[in-house]
Parts: C-alpha cells; sequence; structure tokens
C-alpha cells in the first residue's frame, strides 16, 4: 500500500466513503492498438517516444515502476507552448465519462487539477446491471497511470458534494481558480425510473450545486464556475434557440431576459433549476459562471485517453446512461436494429467528445466577469435520430456490417416532429475548432464498437422505461433476469 | 385524552412526529372584542345567535361541552347556497398563515377539508425567537373549536410531506378532489439566513412538491394540484409580466412559452423550479394543476378566523416572516418609524387574505382540464413600499398616531426603482370581487395591530438577515440577545 500511495495522486477520502487501493488486475485485452488509425499528434508523439515499450500497457504492474522513463510532460508536445500560470481547476464529476476526459485534457493542458467525485456512477451501474463497453479503470489507478505517463499530478477528493463539510475541506485545500461542475446524475431515464430516482436526481443535482455555490462564496470568491447544463433545457420551441438569453418586445416595451425553459424529464428540469439557482448568486454575490448547455455527446476517445488503456473512457450504450449515437454505433456492430424512439424526428444539439473538452478549456481560459452568468450552447451539429440512423447505416454498410433500423415505442414524452434550430456561435468564437461529423469519423467510432463488441450487452440496449410510467415503486424490482 | 379525542378533528400523526393532545390554557386577553366594527355578514349572523354567550370565548374548557348549542353549519349563511356534492380538499400547509385561513374558509363552503401539515412553521419561530402577534392556539383546539361551532369536521394528518410513506398514507385515507399546497417554507429571508437555511427550503419545497406529484399520479390521479406559488418567481422585468406564459414573436415565428423567470432569493427559487416540475408533470403524466402566483398578503381576519379567537390567525411582523404593509401596521401602533428598505420604489402585487381564500375556492370550483397546467397571477392592487408607507401615515394620523419613515440599509438585492405591471385578470374572470386597500380597511388593520401592541416585540422588526452577506455558518449563531 505504501508503494502505491507514493505515485502521484493526493487522495482525500470523506469519511463517509472507503476506498481501497489497489491496483486492479483486470485481464482485460489491451485496448491500445486500436488507436492505431488515429491521427491525434500527442498519440504520435508519445508512440514515437514510446517505441518498444508498448506491452507494457497491457499489464498493470505498480506503475510507478514501469514508466520511469517517459517523458516528463506530454505537454512539451503542446502547441500551444507551456501556460506560464497554471491554473488550478477543481473537476466535480472528474470520474466520469466528460468529467475524465476533460481532467485530462485540462492537466494535459498544464493545468493543475483536483478531481472531486463520489464515485457514485460506477455504483449506478451495478446497481442496474449495466456496465461500459470500455473497460475502466479505476480513478485512484487512471490518476497514478496519468502521472506516470506524464509527470503530471492530479489530486484527487473521493466524497459526495451535497456534504459541505466535505466539499468545504476540498475547496480549503485546494484552492481552485475554477470549478467545473460535471457532479450531476446525468441521465433522463435515471430520472424517470421511479420516484426515488427522480427526487434523487433533483435532490442530487440542486442541492450539490448549491453547496458548490456556497462553497465558492465562502472559500473561493474569485473562482469561476464553469457549470455543465443541458441543451435539453430549452425543450423544442417553435422559435429559434438563442444561447442562454432572449430579446423580447412586448407590449411596446423591450427587455433581454432569461431564455424560457422546457425542459422534458427530472434530470432536464434539475438543470434548469441549477441555471436559475446559479443566475441569481451571479447578481446577488457577484459570482462569475458559464453555464456550458450541453448537447448529446458522442465519441469515447480523446489525445488524452487513448495513450493508454487505463486511461480509457467510459463508453455507455444501455437505455439508461447510453447516448443515441453512441447506442447505434453499438447497435450495428453486433447487428441489433438500431431502435429508433417513435417517429425519429426528434432534433438535438450533438458534439464529439474532444469537443466537450475543448469548450471547457475554452470557457475556463476566457472566464466571465464578476457577477456575469454566461450561457454557452455548446455543440456543434443539428441532427434528428433518423439522420443519426442514416449515417449509421451508409458507414457501417461500408464496413460490411447489414444495418437495420426499427421504430420502438418512444418512451419519452417529446415532440417527435417539430422545428429546431438553436444558435452555437459563442464557443466558436472563442475559437472552438468542431470535429465534424464526417463519415471518417464514424467509421472511426464504428470500429470502436466492433473492436468491444463482445463485451456489449444486448439486453442492456432497449428502453425499458417509460416517462408515462414511472411510478413510486423502485423500477428495478420490476426488472426481469 | 378519550373526551378530547372524541372530538371533531381525525388525528393521523407521522411516526416521526409526535404531539399531544390538550387544551390550550394561555390566558390570553380575548381578541373577539376587536372585530365588534368589522360589517362580514357571517359575523353578524354569527354573533347575533350566540347572544349573551360571548364570554365563554375567553376560556379553554373542553369544546364539545361548550357549544353543544351552536348551530350546525355556518354555511345556511352560505350566500351560494349549499354544495350538493361537497368536494374532498386536502389542505398542505393548513395551519400555516393562508392555509389556515383557506381551509376554514373551503369548510365554510361545505368542501370536506383535511389538514396536511409538519407543523414545522411553529418551530421556525421558536428558533428564531419571534411570534405571532396574535396568539394562535394548536392546530388540534382550532379543529375541534370550529367543529363545535359549526358542527363541520376537519381531518388532521400531522407529518411531513417529504416523507412520501406518511403523504402516501393520507392521500389513500382521505382520497381528495384537490390538493391546495401551502405546505413550502415560504420567506424569503428565511432562505437568506444561511446555508442550511437555503438548502432546506429549496429542499423541503422541491422534494415535498415532487411527492405530492407523484401521490396525485398514484393514489388520485384525477385529483386538481391547487399549488400556491408567488409573483416573486417573474423578478422585475421591463416588460409586462403576463399570467404564466408569454407569446413571443422571434425572427419571423412564434410560440407561446413559460414566462421567463427571474427570482431572487433560495425561496423564490425554490418556487420557480416547482413550476417547471408541475409543468412537467402535467405535460408527461396529464395531471390538472393550477399555479397561483401570488402576491404579497395583508390582512389577517376572514369571515371564519373571526368568529372566535381559538380561530385567529397568526400575524407576522418580524423581519423573517412578516410582510411589508402587517409589519408597517405594527411599527406604526408601537410607535417605531415604519422601515422601508432602500428607496421604496420596489413595487409589487398585493392582497386581502380574504382574498386568498377567495381565489383559492375559485381555483377550486372551476378545476383546470386533465393535462393543463394553468396560472393565475394571484393579487388585487400594486403598490410600492413609499406607497405603503405613504397610506399607513395617512390613515395612522387620523388615528392619532404620530408616524414617521425612514430608509434602511435594504437587505435584498433587487430593484428599488423599476417598470412593474403585472396582469391579473384570470381570477377576476372566474368571479374574484377583491378587498381593496381603502381607508377603511386600512384604518381597521391598524387598529388591529393597535389592540394587540403590548404583545409586539420590536426587536423582532429590524431586518438583520443580508442578501449579500448569506454565508455557510448558522445565521441564528450570530444573533446578538
Amino acid at each position: 500500500m505504501t508503494h502505491l500511495l507514493s505515485t502521484s495522486c493526493t487522495v482525500n477520502l470523506s469519511p463517509a466513503i472507503k476506498t481501497h487501493f489497489r491496483p486492479q488486475n483486470k485481464s482485460t485485452s489491451s485496448c491500445f492498438s486500436s488507436f492505431s488509425s488515429h491521427t491525434s499528434p500527442i498519440f504520435k508523439s508519445f508512440r514515437r517516444k514510446l517505441q518498444g515499450t508498448n506491452t507494457i500497457f497491457a499489464t498493470a504492474a505498480p506503475i510507478n515502476q514501469e514508466f520511469e522513463h517517459v517523458p516528463k510532460s506530454l505537454s512539451s508536445t503542446n502547441s500551444n507552448g507551456p501556460i506560464s500560470k497554471p491554473k488550478k481547476v477543481m473537476v466535480i464529476g472528474g470520474d466520469g465519462f466528460c468529467g475524465w476526459a476533460t481532467a485530462l485534457h485540462l492537466s494535459n493542458k498544464n493545468y493543475e487539477v483536483a478531481i472531486v467525485d463520489s464515485l457514485v456512477r460506477r455504483l449506478f451501474d451495478q446497481q442496474l446491471g449495466v456496465d461500459s463497453l470500455t473497460p475502466i479503470s479505476s480513478i485512484q489507478n487512471r490518476i497514478r497511470r496519468w502521472k506516470s505517463l506524464t509527470s503530471k499530478t492530479m489530486k484527487l477528493y473521493v466524497g459526495d458534494i451535497c456534504d459541505f463539510e466535505f466539499l468545504s475541506e476540498a475547496f480549503k485545500s485546494f484552492e481552485p481558480d475554477a470549478v467545473v461542475h460535471f457532479g450531476e446524475q446525468r441521465s433522463a431515464p435515471y430520472s424517470m425510473i421511479d420516484r426515488s430516482r427522480a427526487v434523487f436526481t433533483q435532490q442530487n443535482n440542486v442541492i450539490g450545486t448549491l453547496n458548490v455555490l456556497f462553497a465558492i462564496k465562502e472559500f473561493a470568491e474569485e473562482c469561476h464556475l464553469v457549470k455543465l447544463g443541458t441543451m435539453g433545457e430549452y425543450g423544442t420551441p417553435n422559435i429559434d434557440i438563442e444561447e442562454g438569453y432572449l430579446t423580447i418586445t412586448h407590449n411596446g416595451r423591450s427587455d433581454t431576459l432569461p431564455y424560457p425553459k422546457q425542459a422534458s424529464s427530472f434530470y432536464h428540469l434539475s438543470k434548469v433549476h441549477d441555471s436559475h439557482n446559479i443566475a441569481f448568486t451571479c447578481k446577488a454575490w457577484g459570482l462569475r459562471a458559464t453555464d456550458l448547455n450541453q448537447g448529446v455527446v458522442y465519441g469515447v476517445r480523446t489525445d488524452e485517453t487513448e495513450i493508454h488503456e487505463e486511461l480509457c473512457n467510459r463508453f455507455d450504450y444501455d437505455g439508461v446512461f447510453g447516448t443515441a449515437l453512441n447506442r447505434f454505433c453499438v447497435q450495428a456492430a453486433v447487428g441489433h436494429p438500431l431502435t429508433v424512439y417513435g417517429k425519429g424526428g426528434q432534433t438535438r444539439g450533438y458534439l464529439d467528445i474532444r469537443d466537450t473538452v475543448q469548450c471547457v478549456e475554452l470557457a475556463i481560459a476566457n472566464p466571465s466577469k464578476p457577477g456575469e452568468f454566461r450561457v454557452f450552447n455548446q455543440f456543434t451539429e443539428q441532427f434528428s435520430v433518423n439522420d443519426l440512423a442514416r449515417l449509421v447505416t451508409k458507414v457501417g454498410e461500408k464496413l460490411g456490417l447489414e444495418v437495420q433500423t426499427i421504430s420502438v415505442p418512444n418512451p419519452r414524452v417529446e415532440a417527435e416532429e417539430h422545428y429546431y434550430n438553436a444558435k452555437h456561435t459563442k464557443l466558436i468564437e472563442l475559437g472552438l475548432e468542431p470535429h465534424l461529423l464526417s463519415d471518417s469519423l464514424l467509421d472511426s467510432l464504428l470500429n470502436f464498437a466492433i473492436q468491444f463488441k463482445d463485451r456489449a450487452d444486448l439486453s442492456q440496449i432497449m428502453p425499458n422505461i417509460s416517462w408515462r410510467k414511472v411510478g413510486v415503486k423502485h423500477g428495478t424490482a420490476a426488472v426481469q433476469l
């Protein structure tokens, strides 16, 4: 234990959560080879420097012995050059899908990173009997691996942000300049399983965010909050969606007001509540915040996650946590028809996980002013569900897959044909260079799903949660195994 | 105990809350005489029938012995005539200021009423060291007194609606046709005392309301939810405030969307969250709901509360729970300058407590359709704080009071001079006949405050809660006694 604790991560445990430090000895096949077609400059540079040492990535020996000769920092290859004054960024929810990719990206960009996470997302998988398509390492081993590869450290605070005592200690210890807040229950279907999960979602998300706001006010008043919202806060109005605010002229007078919200799940509603709470604290206390109304994220690899299998990100394809495009890729890979909910005209904003990390960094590097509550719509392209099914079919067939599409009863209550035109220029203006959903990108994503298809469990894919049937009884009690 | 339990109220206790049944033997002076100038027809009728028996109102002997000869029902004087099919109305928060007046009014109108209340509002008084200007009886004695006077029973369920097991039992037992939901922490200053009270307010209000929504869905799907919102949800936009929705034309397209919300305390925000949650459940589950965005309520007496001192409503004048006009009346009565926050241009909608009970009854009698989320702005007139101070000064001087006004630093973060024009026609269209703030009404209210001025505690009046200074430490720890 001592040996392992001497590696890079500083671990701070909440009294309520006890974890144990041990290397993961899972005999997972290396996923490193699957990245060979990827073109990331960091990846290529890293591969060159590690020539002849590839095999060690498949082992799980104590990592501080493995990489004693690796380059001190990947940041030497960073085209932006070293950052003179690294900022301290706390990534709440840094063990999750977007959070982990973001923590790595910011660390690679020489920000000093601390991850705050209760790890409850991993518990959800166990409770629901679902799993990431990709094998994922423990957060402790992820951080140690990153250190061994790059010499960059990340602090880790394991605890629940709804526990203000824990959060206070994390703030006082780390003294963040910015907080990226991914630390919420982030699945709409999860929030619609039953009453207790609806309540959990709103309580966890709203109170957790309130605690973050109070912690900033009390311990780090200059700290910039970068909060993950969702495009789902807006719903599907029959007018253009603006970025957070709308100038309205009514009865001869005019004002710029928060854009009206029409969320369509208890999860999406929790984000609406957060947005209102944050806006108020910016006004009342002078906090500075950026609300990133993110679209649906697809993909799994970023420049940083692909350098070692132990840094691999989670890839959800189940009916609760899987997002549309990822799920379609797995369905195509295993020969299951793509399941389109209802008519498939549901249109949303989408973005690549590599753009998620880029956007968050742009927000941090260009902070809001004190008192400012800034809203960015964080997506790069709009697609309907039918659009996605057509794209996956086309690219899948080129790969020799037989891809069928079926319509299944829509578990959600939503318009299946509607107007949708959402603005998303503010992050572009800050410098976002989108990774659009090209055929080659989709080809790469499909190949990734094919690579891991033996781990796919079809029973996870079908939607078994109905927006109309959500009740007070525990949803899992009704699961047929 | 058996003797007392044989009276009218059916009491259902949550396992978490134990109360004891005992008559209140407080030696409070009768407040009955103070109503002599009041013109309520019910009051006059009641006084006539009880001629010669007034003195017994000052006692607290077991009430089922006292009133065995009183008229069976006050409803015989109800100009609307008897209701052929009384509806069952659950009044959540029925022990509070608006809730108690409403429960009595609905009972008097022959609705079958059940009060659901955790009684935590009484605990707040004790914790903050404040008290109603009027002595108030226990909820058990209130209900028994009402029964003894009118032969009308009310059920009582004592428990916390955040405890879903308790709420479920109340729903299954009572089977409401309508639920009036006042059961929330309702003070903006309370929510701004410290972090724990901010969190309590949002958790209590949001989760309690979620539980009500789930209870309706599970146990009483046809039940009409009448939910108390607040005009404060809208903030002070520079355009006219509509009733819940706004038709917006933008870039050549048009849609009717929820009116944008700009709440300015954690309490007001909790109501915004509720509104979004309720709107969603109407859409997703087909629930029927009316959101009553209520203005600031003044007054204390209704036709029903004034018939006996034990039915007397609470009258809050402290810096946490007191509302502007009530507080000004007490200040004038005790010779304390009226404390105007800042410039005093803050304009809001106001209404008489008698209009609150009228509005709620109108909403119940004219329910929303299944799936409909209806929003009414529930107030009758707009006043600025300066308007109120001027009115109280004018009427106070006629009564021989020396009324001064001072400006105190505004503890709130709010515009002190702003445009304000809020629509409020929907309840008028349903039949609301407002009690406007005439000189004679204000005269009556001031006289009421004068009558009880010996119970006033000046230390309760001054604002000691700052919107900007709200912190993580327990606010009461800093109170100087």
